[in-house]
């Protein structure tokens, strides 16, 4: 335990959900959606150990009260079934009947225990699922379909562009592999889970450790990106841990445990940066970096408060240095903070130092702000942690997508 | 104490600051702005009670700070100062002594003391004040111009309209008028005061009275609107009372206190929907009524968080009766609720009852949407508490307004 090698984790060119090994996936249009894609699963060719979290809204909806419940009991998972466009959500109990029959259905059509598939849904909240349609649609589902582009299709809704990631790094000499995909784009704050994100690897797994990374991986990844400040009633993150790699089992105790936890945090958060890039309306990724607080809670609290500010998210999209509104987000984060310590950067170009106003050229500052991607660094020179938060610009077509959304 | 007769308030057709007797207001141009109105003034002809209350903000503004400091220490005011367009916050020690020498050089204008002068500021955040155009400025400063129209449009920003009312009541068998007038119109999420407000009255009230009262008043008026959720460094409320209405004098154990809280809650009401309906780039006014709940301060967080959802904002701008989005705003406001016995209607319109998704005629929604002001009333059927807020939808204008405000 004492020898900590430096590992290799390497990106893959174009890593899936299916990179890892026996993980297959799909996804069919049955009709929930004009055109696109609707439907997609996950398979694995044996049950994995299973984990989960799951969203602290008040009225969680049907597939994730089945999926959490299943998870719970059984530990383990074979497929996950998403449809996209109804979110099952404030559907009563029918809404739970339904949920319960797409498990049903997939396990029937897969040839698996109804007790090792997971069901979520994503879309409209408040309306019934239209079960013929589903029906219809899983009696497509295959178990040798090696297509997570489909998968990853069929699991958006206003997103823009899929969102996948696998990495691979060596533990007991196997070659372990960690697929993800998600989908966002809005009612995105998430607290503790998070909208949906489906993650694979072929490592050999405790369940309990695993359920406990789960969470370990969510508090620095998901729950750090916000796109609107909406919370929703299906976030769900699951991963499933197949063993296929045949590395000795990993938990807390495992010499190469934290090799396998920097290699899941890559896939994390390169998915939860994926979400907040792709935010509605987003033309920017805004990378939120706060140094020097006393305690990492304080400083996630200070990165939420800036980039969950609208008027922090409207100048950026405009350019604009303001960083008053930064101050005005720190101020009101909850945080006790030394003005006199604050010191303050976006894109790269001090404003802020020592609690002093720095002068800056605002054109150097208008060009560092239009990137694609726009840091704002913190620096509370008051203690050694530190922590990051992810979102996006607000703009126009935010609010084009938004008024516009269900008719 | 027992003889509680209904009491006649009457809201003046054209009421200001200066309607009731002895006090004075003005505005001019001093060059903060590039041409409006940008220095404003309130004086009262003799030192009147005051009572302030002020944002939670971690950083407050330097006039705030010296305000406060005022009010605690004399508790009598006999004119405020207010500048637009420059917030003198995060401007360290020198802002510090500039917003002194705003009040010094006040008193010494209008001939008062200078524990009798209180400042305010709004607008940018992190800039210096040009003190020789505000010297310049209060050279032009009168004590008998009654010009509140003048006042209330050189305390604006990026609001579109003036924020005034008065209202009459009898008290003692004398008429007792109270005043007020406000600015917004972004960095609106107050958390426990607000924007800037200010409430004159020729009401005798006691100066412990008037301090906790006005966090009553507070309460149910400015802390219960939102605009973008940004809490501002420099909002402020604060109260003048000359007594020279010749009540006796009021307090809790006076018999018409309830009557005259009641008048104070219209004025604050009224200027806290002003300032909601006015919320940058906005273009209706929305109420979200709680009802039925088990406490008030419950009822309170269900209302704000549904009044400070970007998606509800978007979706009431859209006319679009997207309900679910009122139900994931209920969800995460942290308050425990039964799905069950949830009933809302946006519009007039019922569109959840117990618990059960209602058909309604998208078409009627849509038109009882497209009004200035659409109530969206919300029952918890589990208790009697009930609270409202105040807000307004979120549009492309608030987007246009905020990418380019400060360059």
């Amino acid at each position: 335990m004492e020898t900590t090698t430096v590992k290799e984790i390497s990106i893959l060119k174009n890593g899936h959900v299916t990179s890892p090994s026996g993980f297959y996936a799909g996804g069919v249009h049955c009709g929930l959606r004009r055109k696109k894609l609707d439907l997609g699963w996950i398979y694995s060719d044996t049950p994995a150990s299973a984990a989960g979290v799951y969203t602290q809204n008040t009225f969680q909806a049907a597939p994730l009260l089945i999926t959490k419940h299943t998870i719970e009991h059984s530990k383990q998972i074979q497929s996950i079934i998403v449809n996209s466009a109804n979110a099952n959500s404030f559907t009563g109990k029918q809404g739970y009947e339904d949920a319960l029959l797409m498990q049903k259905l997939v396990a029937n059509q897969l040839n698996i225990e109804q007790h090792h598939v997971a069901v979520a849904s994503t879309g409209v909240i408040g309306e019934r699922l239209p079960m013929d349609k589903v029906r219809n649609g899983i009696r497509q589902l295959s178990h040798t379909q090696v297509d997570a582009e489909s998968f990853e299709k069929a699991i958006l809704t206003t997103d823009t562009s899929t969102k996948h990631v696998a990495v691979q790094v060596e533990i007991d000499g196997k070659l372990v592999t960690i697929g993800g995909a998600a989908k966002g784009s809005g009612m995105i704050h998430p607290n503790m889970a998070t909208m949906l994100s489906f993650i694979t690897t072929d490592a050999n797994v405790n369940q309990d450790s695993l359920q406990q990374a789960l969470r370990k991986v969510t508090d620095q990844s998901y729950n750090q990106i916000t796109v609107d400040g909406d919370s929703s009633t299906n976030d769900m993150v699951l991963v499933l841990a197949n063993g296929r790699a045949e590395n000795n089992e990993l938990n807390e105790s495992h010499p190469e445990w934290s090799v396998f936890m920097d290699a899941w945090n890559i896939v994390a958060i390169e998915l939860a940066k994926m979400i907040a890039r792709d935010g509605e309306g987003a033309t920017k990724l805004i990378e939120v970096i706060v140094k020097g607080a006393s305690t990492n809670q304080q400083a996630s609290q200070i990165a939420k408060a800036v980039i969950s500010s609208n008027l922090v998210k409207t100048a950026i999209y405009g350019n604009d240095a303001n960083w008053g509104r930064i101050i005005g987000a720190i101020g009101y984060s909850g945080v006790p903070v030394e003005a006199s310590k604050l010191s303050i950067a976006i894109g790269g170009i001090q404003v802020v130092n020592n609690g002093e106003p720095i002068d800056f050229d605002e054109k150097d500052c208008k060009q560092a702000l239009n990137q694609e991607t726009v840091n704002i660094v913190i620096d509370l020179q008051s203690g050694m942690d530190t922590a990051t938060a992810w979102g996006c610009d607000l703009t126009y077509d935010y609010i084009r997508i938004n008024a516009s959304y269900r008719t």
